[in-house]
């Protein structure tokens, strides 16, 4: 490694946006003294004098020009937003800044970053932990640990700003898998985007029943609790995710949702081998994959 | 009340299946107090042995005719199962007993119910709480507390028999609802069986992806982890729900899977104004009707 490389722990971050991501990222980077100062971009002002008062961060603001002072900028906002604040980053980065994402799908991302100017030093992440609660107060230190941490190099991407990144993703205690942006954004469809609209689907089917029936959700159990939990995302960070995966996001749905209609057939046909041998088989895969 | 009617505290209860329901069910009639005698019949001898040496239940047995000696018989298997010991208590259980199921489905139960002579009491049980794993290992005093649970009295129901079912309800701390089987059986189709079925499709639809890729469930977060936890159900236990309750568990499956094709034209064509009304009228309920 160069012996001029930016080290973590001598770094101004700046990140743009306190919301559950930013906001458990500032709590991680303060509570593992990873960093040397701490900005924060938020567009919420409250927010941003709350985390001052708690001493997350250094220093605030609701303008996106704060990032000039900064060595690491780190964009936590929903999709398109990182998408708009990379097209002006060209005017208030300062040369040499490190410039990192949390965004939820990546292929977007990733191309926004490769048209940035050729001073600043940009690599794609994502950071594959949530809750269905979004914002500030749901923020939490520990977010990350334990968590894949999903690193995008574009081919202009230094070492040096590979380091940085994976000194970040150390720290709070994530592991990096680094891929490129069009298999991530194929993978999390199936495994993040689809489990959101089979959530969001079950909630309509569920209440299109409710209409007529005043009951279904006083019967519903811990199954129905569990499997349309996601049904309540944010929806502004989710319909971004969506609108910038569309195709892979549109296939998965309908693949799933072909393999429902042929379950439905089974079921409805009775046939009792293969409804067992169909079933049987992803019991198994999911005890193989997941021990609850 | 007769006063010559049972009471829950002076009755001999056999339970018919130490699995997760039948173990969870002594467990919680001997932490209660609630009943004179426990009487268990499990076709694991090994359950049978290890349920006595816990003095979890007085006596056990293989064999159904143990039921002989009981005022009151809670079938506690699967729900074809349950069907087929309906058929032979007729010949097995004493005048007067009265006969529970807590069965998933209510309506082939019910008529199997009404086929029973004269001489037995029985009246139609289902506590909507369950776990992903079976078995008596996983039983639980606890299971029933705060669950609904719903009865299906049949006309023949006498009100004698419907209040040893609501003690037992009671006792065990979960709260009833009454209501005809089919009007169960179309409910729990949606609320129960139709997340069972898109849990198992999108642990197929993962895997179909993850034929030409190991990373998938490398990246698979919380959301895929509880959206795919029901597909690890036990097979035998949810192949009989299926089968018990075709028409209405077809159905729902079939107009969830309707709605999924819609929401992804949305995606694909990009309509981001009726995603998000579909989005935050989704959210909005979930968050209306679950805490968490």
């Amino acid at each position: 490694m160069d012996e001029d490389a930016l080290a973590l722990q001598d770094a101004t971050v700046a990140i743009v946006g306190l919301g559950l991501m930013g906001g458990s990222l500032a709590l991680a980077l303060r509570a593992g003294n990873a960093c040397k100062r701490i900005l924060a971009v938020e567009r919420d002002a409250e927010v941003c004098a709350q985390a001052a008062a708690h001493n997350v961060v250094d220093q605030t603001s609701t303008d996106l020009s704060l990032v000039a002072l900064a060595d690491v900028i780190v964009l936590a906002t929903p999709v398109r937003t990182i998408l708009a604040h990379l097209a002006q980053l060209g005017q208030v980065a300062r040369a040499g800044t490190v410039i990192i994402d949390l965004g939820s799908t990546k292929r977007e991302i990733v191309q926004a970053m490769d048209r940035l100017p050729a001073h600043l030093q940009p690599i794609g992440g994502h950071p594959m932990c949530g809750k269905e609660v979004a914002g500030y107060d749901a923020a939490d230190a520990n977010l990350f640990r334990g968590a894949a941490f999903v690193l995008t190099p574009l081919a202009r991407t230094t070492p040096q700003t590979r380091v940085v990144a994976q000194s970040l993703v150390n720290v709070i205690g994530a592991r990096t898998i680094v891929m490129d942006p069009a298999r991530h954004d194929k993978i999390v469809a199936a495994t993040s985007h689809l489990p959101f609209a089979l959530a969001a689907m079950l909630m309509a089917t569920a209440d299109g029943l409710a209409r007529d029936d005043d009951l279904p959700f006083a019967l519903a159990a811990s199954g129905f609790r569990d499997s349309s939990r996601l049904a309540a995302s944010d929806t502004a960070m989710m319909l971004d995710v969506l609108l910038t995966n569309r195709d892979y996001v549109a296939d998965a749905i309908r693949v799933c949702s072909r393999r429902l209609d042929e379950f439905a057939s089974l079921i409805a046909k009775g046939d009792e081998d293969a409804l067992r041998a169909t079933m049987e088989r992803q019991a198994k895969r999911r005890q193989a994959w997941f021990r609850s």
